[in-house]
């Protein structure tokens, strides 16, 4: 308690401390922070950015819509502003950061009930705090058929925060924004919305459709600040009869090209239903080596090197990943068009692969991407591209030689989802390091800017450039976000400054 | 000329008269109609409301994006309102005509360009004139193998108008609007939105990635009032390799819920892609017989007569109709599958038939509906259910329990896109007989009502029930609309009482 906590913008020392005096009466003493050795849990930010222009003042942490409601009465009182986090692991883009200095932490995680799973509709209604372990292991104890599609970090993140962050993962239910089903949103000015089929006294279908009537709504609610989600329907995968994981190597760099022109046709006729992962060799060997056992001088690893290693090792340049599913008659004619296929594109094609992420296995092995360089500096640069492999060759050579004019590895993990490629680059660095911190923070801007100038943009970003960002949308996308904003939460209490909107 | 036009509300003749005076100049003398002989054509309402009730004041055909805009620019100035309409053949649900009397009607019938087609991605972009006819032509003409999907009367139907009703097709793509990518708006002030990725500048993405970056807004110009779409991204569906459409037929009524509970699991692992249509014995009598042939009694048509007269032609209760596409290797498994499914379930399986509507042949064979009673009345009631087959079973027996009260069939095509049943139910009757028009206008009403009472909500609704159907989906749906319609149209010139929404 020793130090001043940060206050929000125009907020007076005073009014904060009756405004955390209310929040305390709405949700318990111990579920309010402000004693910043309490806040550091929260302030794992990850990225290269000054720790003190993204502090938060506190945390408010409710435990139902009821205190929700209660915490936004009392910052709109105060104009004191909250930014949800679900269990706040959004690594690599601000983690539980608000992208303003001067907002509260409004911490779902006490809200973490699974309210319902449908075995026979393969649907689910979960809260913010509910992790997929935690969703997983309820699945797993009752014998539940049903599968998870999940992100990286999987276990310990929340399928509502990542579905709101429109993340992804790499089974057929990759998409996970498309493949949720029905929201429960409180407002700014506490109303409750339940999105789609929801809203109906006794609604039988909230989780089975989507759309409802009248406009569909659920979008607005992703990526953005117009309220705060406090249930979410998620529809599940049913178990499969059987699988078969297939890996394509290339063997020289530029062969991303082949591969995804290989890849898309397949996908989009749906002989492939998943994602089909691509790493190259650089990432591939973040699982396995660190950069240090592997070179010392300066600038990026050179590539020669790090393809060298991985051919000891049987992989290439770059790794083609996905999973057939079905019955072993399904997947054989199946198994037999793939391998023609990428045989033909000049991979080489092995089946009977595993990978637990494309098979319902949790794991926390993505994290060894950190080892690389250690000091547990990430950013993830995400941006989208036709899926065509002349686009795919462009992005490549664009991001190579943008990271290693800043001295960064160019580890590449893009996933094709059917007519387009998010090309998923991680960039880790020492956070201890001021210079590697200063130099990823210029990357990252300067891959903004350059891609931008191309007509690419990212599906996704960090809390630093968000409005950067925002700027490469558009006035009129920024226009009207900010029409609804303020139709909205007048009082702009909701999450200032996320993906760039502000009252 | 003879009569006097029907003014919208709170504007004056004068004012009038001077709005389409302004009109004329946008978008020239001969595409602005207040004449009534000439607006005819836009009043084929097909439902049973009253016609003066819905009466537009004229009709305004721009032909260019600044010509939209200087069409709002001028009802933004008189307070006129417009109501936009691709192809107006919105049949069953009010078709070209407004929601409340009184409005211009936006006819966009002259943006008719095929902007792009992508044979690589698998895309197109088009104008809202656009219709199935012409898309399909073109792809024809330059032998590009992309099949599409569409509605029931599918080539007059534009695909942009269909999508922004959010309807419905029986291929894999049978979900328009999620199948859709990018759209270009004109808002209230003029504006122009181009969504998710289509707001960078030389963009590579727009129809490719639907979310952008930031709040993921297309949802919100579906089934609204909030914008003007005139470009829409499509993903079409490339050509498979051979497909296999397979009928079953259930002998009893009460076998929807096995046929539901059969094929559910089966469309969500995807052994099924496409819809399912699932035509009750009536609506298969449709395209083969007038009802007066069969019976000239009072009340609905028996059931027994409907359902031995199909028995007649091999026919059941329920005929089911899904297609299993790709090579014949990939076909085989499948078709095993289902053939052991269905025949468990009571069905018997009949391999090899044909129905063009989920295989790329444009036809206007669904009109027969009309032929049943003829007159030309046609409501859809379109009320959602969890793809359960209890829940089948209850919508089947209350529809057709309120429908016999009100002395009509059960004309039953619901369609199973995996967790939902669409339970589409025609309603044919004849417009010239008062009292046929005044029985299927309360039984609409009632069957709204009925269901509502049970949780059950419809996809969309016909003109003369939007405001019932808003209050069914509750005030807080109400107010979030409301507030966004204010927020992007505060002068209301944009088809106000679409899905209920009024400022």
């Amino acid at each position: 308690m020793s130090t001043q906590p940060v206050l929000p913008q125009g907020v007076s020392a005073a009014e904060f401390a009756r405004a955390i005096a209310a929040f305390r009466k709405v949700v318990g003493d111990e579920f309010v922070i402000t004693a910043s050795d309490r806040l550091l849990p929260y302030r794992k930010i990850m990225i290269p950015a000054d720790e003190n222009e993204f502090a938060p003042s506190g945390v408010v942490a409710p435990a139902s819509v009821e205190e929700v409601q209660g915490v936004l009465a009392v910052c709109n009182q105060f104009k004191v502003p909250v930014w949800p986090i679900s269990t706040g692991r959004n690594f690599g883009y601000g983690s539980a950061s608000p992208a303003t200095r001067g907002q509260m932490i409004l911490d779902l995680k006490r809200m973490n009930r699974i309210l319902e799973v449908d075995p026979v509709l393969c649907t689910a209604l979960v809260e913010p705090g509910v992790t997929y372990q935690q969703l997983h292991d309820y699945l797993r104890e009752r014998d539940i058929p049903l599968w998870l599609d999940f992100p990286g970090p999987g276990p310990i993140v929340s399928p509502v925060g990542n579905t709101l962050e429109r993340g992804g993962g790499n089974t057929p239910y990759g998409d996970h924004f498309g493949n949720a089903c029905g929201m429960e949103v409180v407002l700014a000015n506490g109303q409750v919305l339940r999105t789609g089929m929801g809203s109906i006294p006794n609604s039988t279908s909230w989780q089975v459709f989507k759309y409802g009537y009248g406009p569909y709504l659920d979008g607005i609610f992703t990526q953005s600040n117009f309220g705060i989600v406090t249930k979410l329907g998620m529809w599940l995968m049913p178990k499969p009869a059987g699988y078969t994981t297939v890996m394509v190597t290339y063997d020289d760099p530029e062969q991303i090209g082949v591969a995804v022109d290989t890849i898309r046709p397949l996908r989009i006729d749906t002989t492939i239903q998943n994602v089909g992962v691509m790493a190259n060799e650089a990432i591939v060997l973040t699982g396995m080596k660190r950069r240090a056992d592997l070179y010392q001088g300066a600038g990026a690893v050179p590539q020669d090197l790090m393809l060298s290693e991985v051919r000891k090792m049987g992989l290439g340049a770059w790794n083609v990943f996905f999973t057939l599913y079905g019955t072993d008659k399904q997947i054989a004619p199946n198994l037999e068009i793939v391998t023609e296929a990428f045989s033909k594109s000049g991979g080489k094609v092995i089946p009977g692969i595993h990978d637990g992420s494309q098979v319902n296995e949790l794991s926390l092995s993505s994290f060894s991407l950190l080892n690389w360089v250690g000091g547990g500096g990430l950013y993830w640069f995400a941006p989208v591209s036709p899926a065509r492999g002349t686009d795919a060759i462009r992005q490549m050579h664009l991001a190579r030689s943008i990271l290693a004019d800043h001295g960064m590895d160019y580890l590449s993990a893009p996933t094709l989802n059917g007519r387009d490629l998010h090309h998923l680059v991680a960039m880790v660095f020492d956070r201890n390091d001021p210079d590697a911190s200063k130099r990823a923070k210029a990357c990252y801007g300067k891959l903004v800017t350059e891609f931008g100038k191309q007509g690419y943009g990212l599906y996704r970003v960090a809390i630093d450039y968000m409005d950067q960002m925002a700027q490469i949308y558009g006035k009129t996308n920024r226009d009207v976000n900010r029409s609804i904003k303020r139709a909205l939460d007048p009082n702009g209490i909701l999450a200032p400054g996320k993906s760039g909107i502000h009252l």
